[in-house]
């Protein structure tokens, strides 16, 4: 039941702006810069403690590579649903072996591990952010568990209404329930909520359950070399805006 | 398990206020004045509407008197869990029934039912919620559902990190898990956490799962004779104060 809609000149026509009661936000890529901060994180850490050796870019993009993988054990139902910060420290686990880093204590692992917690903002998020709370709920819908969120946004500065997504729809996206779930939570139809994010394949399946969709292209979350989601998919895309202050624009 | 504490001078000694790394709030009768608030929307909706001869005074009291038995049917586990709009828009319909006032749309039911998202805040609470914000997560922990939780804030400034309570918990306060499951999702422990209330018993369940308590006592919350909960119960509270303003300075 995919609804598909063509984009052109900001929107699709199907999307009238002032339908839109909530925006929700994919967070890791569309609005913190993970890779730089995972990156900067792990080697204040390493400094901290003379671990030498290590390429910490190298090793953030490995964490991020065994995301996926972790959560697909929940999303398959082969494993009861478990928050991402326990994920995250399994796979960073994982790496320190691969690494051979040993003689860590838990503290030191806790503390690695909440690097995710500790992520920036692209420039233009806390002015989007603020004058789309102006007409509308904004929320995150990530994957990301809600100490995470709350203490990243704490950080960040981020002014989230609610802090919505896998733990309280207790489903991983792109699961239809991680979409539907956070509607429903605010009392919305989907049709009233707006998914953004700098990821096609999240629009795809938030325009699957009905939700409005907005692309904000982050053309340097993998780096300067990268390939995917420099533009919007005509297939699920409602909306284009270069930054959230443009998008705050485009819905007026 | 209940752990108790001598309160006196402020702070009993159990509690060291630089290990509180979260304020949890109690939201009906301890942030907002839900007498006064209902009672006003009901009036601006009978004069819309032409409805006369009722005590909307006693209408909002008749209503709120039927809350904890909605919530106790699901608490006993005969019934699985329901957000409290909708148990609120239930007790509101026999109440509609029980003073013959017919006619009604569904739209105009569900307009009534949202005065519980339209309340106001006692006066201190805007200044104080930011000043405790400054240095501990604050979040609702209310059996009031996420969305009434959010439209509830947004239109009276309230400042939340996130939106925790009894939708998060899937459970009603008392129960243990109300409390304990909004601990875990802030990723403290229960001892870092502190549960404010005008409410004794909120704070006599929130005590015996390791939470700190303060009271602030709201001697208007059921109009002028009101009896119950004028002052602090020192088998159960930790911390008092008058208002949200001092209760930050208790904090520090």
């Amino acid at each position: 039941m995919l609804s598909c809609a063509v984009w052109h000149d900001g929107y699709a026509n199907t999307v009238i702006a002032s339908e839109i009661k909530a925006c929700l936000f994919d967070v890791f890529g569309t609005v913190v810069d993970w890779r730089t901060s995972v990156t900067r994180e792990l080697q204040d850490f390493a400094r901290a403690k003379g671990i030498g050796g290590v390429d910490w870019l190298e090793f953030a993009v490995e964490w991020r590579a065994l995301y996926q993988p972790s959560m697909e054990e929940v999303r398959s139902g082969r494993r009861p649903f478990t928050i991402l910060d326990v994920l995250h420290r399994e796979s960073l686990v994982k790496l320190l072996h691969r690494h051979a880093i040993a003689h860590l204590t838990a503290q030191d692992i806790d503390h690695m591990n909440r690097a995710w917690h500790r992520l920036d903002p692209w420039p233009d998020v806390r002015e989007g952010l603020a004058l789309i709370k102006r007409s509308r709920i904004i929320a995150p819908c990530s994957n990301g568990n809600i100490a995470l969120m709350v203490n990243m946004a704490r950080r960040a500065g981020l002014p989230w209404d609610c802090i919505l997504g896998a733990e309280t729809a207790r489903a991983y996206k792109p699961l239809p329930e991680a979409y539907l779930a956070s509607c429903r939570q605010l009392g919305l139809r989907p049709a009233e909520v707006m998914m953004v994010a700098a990821h096609n394949n999240d629009l795809k399946a938030a325009k699957a359950q009905g939700l409005a969709t907005a692309f904000v292209a982050r053309p340097n979350e993998h780096g300067p070399g990268q390939t995917s989601d420099l533009a919007p998919d005509a297939s699920c895309v409602d909306v284009a805006a270069v930054d959230f202050v443009a998008l705050a624009s485009e819905l007026g």
